[in-house]
């Protein structure tokens, strides 16, 4: 084994501790990263650590030195991502290392932003620190997938959930859905719609099942609520229209009646889309610092998200029941496969078990 | 614990391997039960063993007491089921029993076929046999569970099985679907075939995916494969036409025409029903000795069959697949439920892996 690569191992359960601290803010951070810090005196002695905790707060390694002060000298700070070396919120965090006199700094992945890419680590090296990249690169760059293709692809990471029984349904012929999963897999979706920063649904949903799309106070921050409808044919009462547990928006397309826009509630944000589609509406989401979204929407804006690749990741909450059914309560709409050489393929499930349900998750982007 | 309890358990280890023995027979036995025999002599050492392996071959017992000769004297036998006492394809086993002189009789459970129903049992006692019951009698009743549940209802135990996609649809729109589940699940659904009686499709699978349904060489005795058909409208050819490598019987319903009869191709049995319903075919099929049969067939057979209590095990093959869709290619059709209270729901799921697919399986009837 290379010298390199013995050294790098060193720094593999530090760098662990940094990305559950950094994992700590989930949900919380957008546009930002999850960003955690670790810093070890000459001794290798724990003497600092910290997290960004939110978008304007402290990033982490500023956080990480207050706590450290003097000790920080001739020491190791470990960080998940390339600390930044440019005004931002807040100023670079390059000046706050160099200051403290730190010997060494661990870093798991390079930050794509452009405003950094490589900036950060050269300006440490330029001033004569050690600088480690590439330790645990691949767990940081999965932990920030959601920041990393938001700055790649400039749409947030879209996750798609649904509950079905074990037939394949996500409803009765009426309509009837309450409950399909059960009570503690439904918290599990709160707590996952705590770590995404938009919830949306389309206008059927809101007829339907008039949800509420909250986290239940799980997340100190309640994702933005969003409704995407092209009709605008939306109720006049709905929960999601009061927006004092957490903000609503509505985003239509410019073929929506002005009649119709009138008529909307008065509390949500009105978006107008350049066109009332899953891709335009991610992009707003992003320049709104969207980096993750859940669709919790019915088989048709599911299958539209899947078709312009607005969904990087699938949870299915599978219930053993059985339903029946003649029409098309079903997760998905049709895709337009006509061969199964076409079908989407997964290759890694991901299972859990909640009470009696199964929870599957796969990656549709693999590239994270 | 009291004295008869205590001395049951020193029997369980023995009698796991009484089951376990029963168990390879599995799907050659009918109409017969699986029975697996252990003859220890006087001093516990195992001296025979032995298992029922087709209908008028020997029973368990009689297998075990050929093995142990003159040590069964004074020693104990264990089986899983009551022995016979009557006169069937072969002669009573407690006449053997009592000829070998052995002292001690153990059994997991009480023969429901009334010819036996406990007659065993007082016929070895009033001979002076010490007879012990009830060790692991839920086991020895759930491997039994076909057997028991055709004496009990007059029809065999039906395993419905489907594959489907993460999105619950078991082809596409055009009817592909060869193949949703990985090669091995494939395999493992031919062990199952080996395992049951018959398999049972309806005409639409024939037409569609003119399926082969034996178990490709794993069963001595190839399953029966049957073609429930109320319209006759089957093709000229089909793979399930050609009966040198199984048995195949086409089963239709007083209202079928005349001339399509005519028509039917001339290998398979042509069975006339009372009716041409899932509960008619499984009473014919019990009294052609089927003990369990599995339903390979689509959405509207199935959900016939599972209204008609004819389904008392669910396996469901489900791969990490999205197919999409816009017609009924789903595992069930309508069940008549409009609200959830009504749904079906199952306790105990359980759950493999078979490389990327998960296999989920589900007991519909309880009690076994």
């Amino acid at each position: 084994m290379a010298k390199q690569e013995l050294k790098k191992e060193i720094w593999v359960p530090w760098m662990n501790r940094v990305l559950h601290l950094a994992s700590l803010a989930e949900g919380q951070t957008s546009p930002n990263p999850l960003v955690g810090a670790v810093i070890l005196d000459s001794r290798q002695n724990l003497v600092g650590e910290g997290f960004h905790f939110a978008a304007g707060d402290h990033h982490a390694e500023i956080e990480a030195l207050s706590q450290a002060g003097k000790a920080a000298k001739g020491g190791t700070l470990l960080v998940n991502l390339e600390p930044c070396c440019h005004h931002g919120k807040t100023p670079p965090c390059t000046d706050a290392i160099l200051e403290s006199g730190l010997s060494r700094v661990v870093v798991a992945v390079k930050d794509p932003d452009p405003r950094v890419s490589g900036k950060g680590i050269s300006c440490l090296e330029r001033s004569g620190v050690e600088v480690v990249t590439g330790v645990l690169e691949k767990e940081a760059a999965f932990l920030n997938r959601a920041f990393f293709y938001r700055i790649r692809t400039g749409r947030p990471w879209g996750i798609l959930k649904w509950a079905m029984s074990f037939d394949g349904r996500i409803a009765l012929p009426n309509g009837s859905s309450k409950w399909i999963s059960s009570p503690k897999s439904r918290k599990q979706v709160h707590a996952l719609r705590a770590k995404c920063d938009a919830v949306i649904v389309g206008g059927q949903t809101v007829r339907t099942d008039n949800p509420l799309l909250t986290s239940r106070g799980l997340s100190k921050i309640e994702p933005l609520r969003v409704v995407l409808s092209s009709s605008l044919d939306l109720p006049e009462d709905a929960r999601l229209w009061d927006i004092k547990e957490a903000d609503t928006a509505i985003c239509f397309g410019p073929e929506s009646s002005k009649k119709l826009l009138e008529k909307l509630p008065k509390g949500p944000e009105k978006i107008l889309l350049e066109e009332s589609s899953p891709k335009r509406l991610l992009e707003t989401l992003a320049e709104k610092g969207c980096n993750k979204v859940l669709w919790e929407c019915g088989s048709s804006l599911a299958t539209s998200a899947i078709k312009q690749n607005c969904v990087q990741e699938i949870f299915v909450y599978l219930s053993p029941k059985l339903l029946g059914g003649f029409n098309a309560m079903t997760p998905l709409a049709d895709l337009g496969f006509t061969s199964m050489d076409q079908v989407l393929t997964f290759n890694d499930v991901s299972l859990f078990k909640v009470e009696k349900d199964l929870v599957l998750n796969v990656l549709v982007t693999r590239d994270v």
